[in-house]
Parts: structure tokens; C-alpha cells; sequence
């Protein structure tokens, strides 16, 4: 029997032994600073190189596309505060950035502190699957944008958007596009270059990788400015000592996802779409939210109705079952998961809403006694519920 | 015989045994986002507590008057843009930061950042032993200035700054202090309650702790602009998921400095009194560069006259020696060191330096097998210059 089941790998995940033995060196024997020009300073040189190189393999980019960053915040950060700065100082009329409604915060706040600085924004509304549509796309695009930012899947619905055909309504318009890729890259086949995207976030700690370090793909060719202004590390382009064994770790955990992409899809797929149609069958007043084709493979996302999904998630941890009620960064803010709202969702369903995301470790027994649990909680927590009568 | 000779600790530093085992659950077991409410986010919480009151009792302040960031660079940055903005924001006539000319380019690259978003930046001057005059920030102070920030020890020549003085005459024409206690921290006792300092930036890396984190000292009631937006993590200070491995391993790190403090003091100091003393007594036409007293008691800086300082470096590391010339930030730009030309180095005196930083895991023998190194290879290299007869 396990005694814990972690369903919360949109929020972490755990390290791979093949990562921390990757990292353990850089540690304690090749500790040299990257710009140091002796021994120790070639090694872990050498490290970063080779992780850049995994990195953009994955990806299909050349190794200097990657520039590392301390995580896919960072990464979100940079993409779009580097390209607003340096475009409008290019370009003074260039002006305005679009973006999505159910954006992640680093996405959002990045914008929003954006708005302070004198730019304008335009949040682009998503259908009630949580897509956004091109038309709407194509409307807000006006000659003072500069940046469109759409991310590929969303944290917390897992709802893939249509990069690519984003992307190019971008480029026809003559404006940048930027994705924020932290729950994809590693997850489904990703190449920026078939894409079409100038930029693109990713995080190492969503795919078995190490907390603290994450990328960002620039296209070769494209400036952007600096956000964290030092030592001139990283092209220039971002500043301060580089994390080399969370770097060497977030390379090799790119080495290992791209091997097992299509492992990956028929272990964490196939047991998604068991927990989605058991919870379907079994669970009733429940559904699922978000698209049900165009969605990552290691998300569910439902709502119980008649249920607070706080309390739902107290109750699976009591279980030793890890959920969540969506975003891990906003949920101890306890403020309405914005996205859920920008999908038209009333108070009740997002109330009642819970993410349940898996990885390569999850097991069916796993899925069949989280079911069993989830199945007896809805019900007792009905029980107790004033809208008892309605769903019990 | 020892194989290899690691005298460049000022650049970065092996992770100690109980760091690294400090560092490890968080990594396998305890992989959850701090962010989530369930059992795998609250352990990561407690870890994260933990290192707070660890780092805080180490500089004595109180935990949440620290703030954890992916390094010295990040830090820094997060002073001086995060005052600057705020403060300007709530004052709108305070406009002019006062810092020195030797600061570390974290501070520099920063304040040049600053000066493009319409700010005014003072570069203080320095003496020929790299230290700030009173008097010289006393008549840089005026009514628009809203930060001072002067490192505590300089990265370089590792002299000491007056930084409670400087503190002291910032506060009374009521303005901010920051110092850069990169160097420093860790290394030398230091309470920021008695040194009076608003704002205090340290590194995990340079006192065996691991890259890609270190901290911000912040005095509670004061508030700044965060430079990295998102999901609002360390009091919507620094978003982004937290890397609690490495704020873990700092925090060991910091407890370990503390208590080995004087140990530390004892060892390093006596090992790099002793080499500048062979120095001095073996090999002519050398100097020591920096304070003599007003030292950190890690670095040893010395010019030896008619030698290229590279060359030196790369002499060394062919004996398995490591060294560096300066800042190991700055080498590979291979631009002349801006600190020693604020000391009012020459050309020559400049070209000719060396440092040696010194770390717990040195050993007289080394010292020995480096003064005898560096004895034969300045020989040699005198006698390959063109100036072969002056120093020959």
C-alpha cells in the first residue's frame, strides 16, 4: 500500500536520481566559478555548456537560444519586460503588449508592473474551455503592439492553446510572440522553430528537475534588455553566478524527458484519462473543465459541485492524497483562481473546483484508491453542505 | 601531496558534507511546492522557515527581515532598483543614489540601469587602500538622495569599509544604507541591528553553502519594489517557486559560519598572514594592495611588478594551482580592474596583480607549495619580459 499519493505535479515534482547524481559533482568537487579562467572555473564552464545543449535539443533551438534564468518566473519576467524595454526605446510608438486572461501571475504581474511603467495591456478573453481565439487575436493587434504573450498550457485547466497559429497572426501583424511553456516543455513534443515563437519560458522543477533554474528560448537575432544587471553572466543577459548544478540538473532533466516524451504520454495520459473517466462514471454532480482535446497530458481539473475544494483538498491530504484547488502560487492568497472567472465560471463552480496532475510516478492503484477516496469525501462533504437536498 | 590547490574562495566555495546532506531530502522526498497547502507543501514551508531563522541568527536580525533571492547579484539589484522605485514613487524629489567606485558590478551595472530610468548616481572616490572618506560621502549627501550603498568588503582587495560610520552619516541626513555584504557575511561577525544598516545583500556560494540563492536583509518597516513579479512568494518580495533546496543549504551554511566564526578567523587568517608574509620576505618587487588592517580575512592581493597577472593565473593553474586576477566576474571581459583604477593603480600595477582567497579547506603545505610555485614562476616570467632588467 503507498502511503502517499502525490497528485500536485503541476506545482513540483521530484527530483530524478539521474538528475541529483548529475548535480552531486558541481557540488562537491567542481565548485569553480564558470568565470574563473583556471581548472575549476573550465569545468563548470563545461557543465553549462552541455546543459544548454540538452536543453535546446529538446526544443529544437541551437544551444545559444538558452539563456538560463532562476526559474520560469525569471524566465516570464525577462521575455516580457526585456522586449518592452528595449523594442520602445527602439521604437517609441511601440507601445502596447497583448496577453491572455488566464495568464500565470509571473505573466500577469509582470504586466501589470508593465502598466506602471507607462505600457498598455490588452487581456485577450478565452472561451469557456479556457482557448483563446484568433479572431480575438486578430482584432486586438494594432500598430503600437509590440509583444503578443500567450502561454502554451494552462496551469491550472491544462488547456493547450494553438501556439502556432497564435504566433503567426502575431508575426503577420509585425509583432514579437512569447509563450510561457512551464507546464508543457518536457511534457509534449515542443520545436520553437516549426512554432514560429521568439520566445519561449520553461522550468526545471515541473519535469523532475531541480528547484531554482529555468530558461528562456530567445530567437538568434533578437535583442531584448537585461533585468538583473551585473557581472555580465549569461550573454549578458542575465547577471550573477551561475547555478551550475541546478543548471547541469535542469540539462539533464531536458535529456530525460525528451527520451521518454512518448513514455511519458502513454503512462501519464493513460492514467489521466482513467482517473477522467472514473470520476466521470462514478462521481456524480462532477465534470471536467478545461478542453477535453486540446489539454496536457498530466491534467485533471474538475468540479465537485455542491463542494469547497479547500476543503476537498484537506480531506484528500488527510488521505495522503497531494491535490490541488489550482494554481499553487495563488491558492494561499484564498483569492478566486482568475482563471476560472475569465472562463465564465460562477462562484459555485469555481468553488468546487480541483487539480489533480500527474507524473511518471503515479500508479493505477494510485488513481483507483484516489477515486475510492475522492468518492467518499464529495459524499460526506455534501452531507454537511446547505445545498445538501440539491446534490446528495 | 595535495593534487590540486583551491585559493580562489572569494570567487566561490565546495558545499560543505552537512550542507549538501541538509540540501537532499528537499530534493527526493520533500519535493512539494511551498505554495500548496497539502503535506508536501507544508514540509517545504518549515524548511523554508527554518533557513530564514538560521540566515537571520547568523547577521542577527529577525527572520522576516529576510528575504531569499537567487544570489548576491539578485539581491543587490533588489536594493538598490527596489529603493530607488519606491521611494521616488512616494517622494518624488528624491531622485540621487551616492555609492563608491570600487563596487561590486552587481551595484554598478545596476546604478548605470538606474541612471537610464532617469535617476542620478554619485560615485564616491576611494584611497590608494580602496576605503571611503567620511568626508567625501558627507559632501555627497544633499536633499534629493534617497540611498547610499557601499559594500562592506570589497570583492577584490578585500578592504573593509567603515559601514557603521557610513551608516551613521547616511541616517543623518536621513537617508537609506545599503551594503554589499557578499564578501563579508559569514566570514567576519556582523549584527546588522548595531552596524544600523537598512538593507544588507549576502551569497550562499561564497561561504559553502550552494549557488543560485542568497538573501536580502530588509529593516522591518521598510518598504521596497519587488524587481521579479508573479505569484507574490517571500512576502510579494521575490516571486517564484521557491528553490528550497538551496535555501535550505544556505541556511545550514549560515549556521555552520556562525559557529565556526572564530575557528574560522583563527585558521584562514593565520594561513593568509602567513603567505603574505613569505610573500613579502621571498619574492622582490611584490606588494600587498588593499588595508593591511582593515581587511576581510580571507584575501590576499598582491602586485608583482614586470609579470602580466593572466599569465601568472595560467602559470599557477599548469602547477594546480587556482588564483584568479580580480573579480572572477569580470576576468573573462578582460577590461582592467575599475577598482584598482579607483585605488589610483597604475597601468603596471594593475597588470601585475594576483589574488589569493583563502577557504576552511586550506593547508599550510598548500601555502608552502604556492609560495615556492609562485616564487619560480614570477622568476620566469621576469626573465621572458621586455622589462627583464628592471626586476630581474
Amino acid at each position: 500500500m503507498t502511503e502517499h499519493i502525490y497528485l500536485d505535479s503541476a506545482a513540483s515534482t521530484p527530483v530524478a536520481d539521474e538528475v541529483i547524481v548529475e548535480m552531486l559533482p558541481y557540488m562537491k568537487q567542481q565548485y569553480g566559478n564558470p568565470s574563473s579562467i583556471h581548472r575549476f572555473g573550465r569545468e563548470t564552464t563545461r557543465a553549462i555548456k552541455l546543459a544548454r545543449k540538452r536543453v535546446a535539443e529538446m526544443i529544437g533551438s541551437m544551444a545559444r537560444e538558452i539563456t538560463f534564468t532562476s526559474g520560469g518566473t525569471e524566465a516570464d519576467n525577462l521575455a516580457l519586460k526585456g522586449a518592452a524595454v528595449h523594442v520602445r526605446s527602439r521604437t517609441p510608438g511601440k507601445n502596447r503588449i497583448i496577453t491572455s486572461s488566464i495568464e500565470h501571475d509571473a505573466v500577469l504581474e509582470q504586466c501589470r508592473d508593465l502598466e506602471g511603467m507607462g505600457f498598455a495591456v490588452t487581456y485577450l478573453p478565452v472561451t469557456g474551455e479556457g482557448l483563446v481565439r484568433s479572431a480575438d487575436l486578430k482584432d486586438a493587434l494594432s500598430k503600437d503592439v509590440l509583444l503578443v504573450s500567450i502561454m502554451f498550457a494552462n496551469n491550472e485547466v491544462g488547456t493547450v492553446q494553438p501556439a502556432k497559429e497564435l504566433a503567426e497572426i502575431a508575426h503577420q501583424a509585425g509583432t514579437l510572440f512569447h509563450t510561457d511553456a512551464v507546464q508543457a516543455a518536457g511534457k509534449i513534443p515542443i520545436n520553437v522553430k516549426s512554432l514560429g515563437v521568439d520566445m519561449m519560458s520553461m522550468s526545471s522543477h515541473k519535469i523532475n528537475g531541480p528547484k531554482g533554474v529555468g530558461a528562456l528560448y530567445i530567437r538568434s537575432g533578437l535583442e531584448i534588455a537585461p533585468i538583473i544587471h551585473g557581472g555580465g553572466q549569461e550573454s549578458e543577459l542575465r547577471s550573477g553566478t551561475e547555478n551550475v548544478p541546478g543548471i547541469a540538473g535542469f540539462g539533464k532533466a531536458c535529456e530525460l524527458a525528451a527520451k521518454r516524451m512518448d513514455q511519458y504520454k502513454e503512462h501519464v495520459e493513460g492514467l489521466r484519462d482513467y482517473l477522467i473517466e472514473r470520476v466521470a462514471k462514478e462521481i456524480p454532480h462532477s465534470r471536467l473543465n478545461g478542453s477535453r482535446i486540446d489539454r496536457i497530458p498530466n491534467n485533471a481539473h474538475f468540479t465537485f459541485f455542491g463542494v469547497n475544494g479547500e476543503d476537498l483538498i484537506i480531506k484528500l491530504d488527510e488521505n495522503g492524497i497531494a491535490a490541488s484547488t489550482g494554481s499553487a502560487c495563488s491558492v494561499k492568497k484564498q483569492k478566486p483562481s482568475h482563471v476560472l472567472k475569465a472562463m465564465g465560471f460562477s462562484y459555485e463552480e469555481i468553488t468546487g473546483s480541483l487539480r489533480l496532475s500527474l507524473g511518471m510516478q503515479n500508479t493505477k492503484e494510485e488513481i483507483d484508491m484516489t477515486v475510492g477516496a475522492l468518492s467518499s469525501i464529495v459524499k460526506e462533504l455534501r452531507e454537511l453542505s446547505p445545498f445538501k437536498s440539491k446534490y446528495a
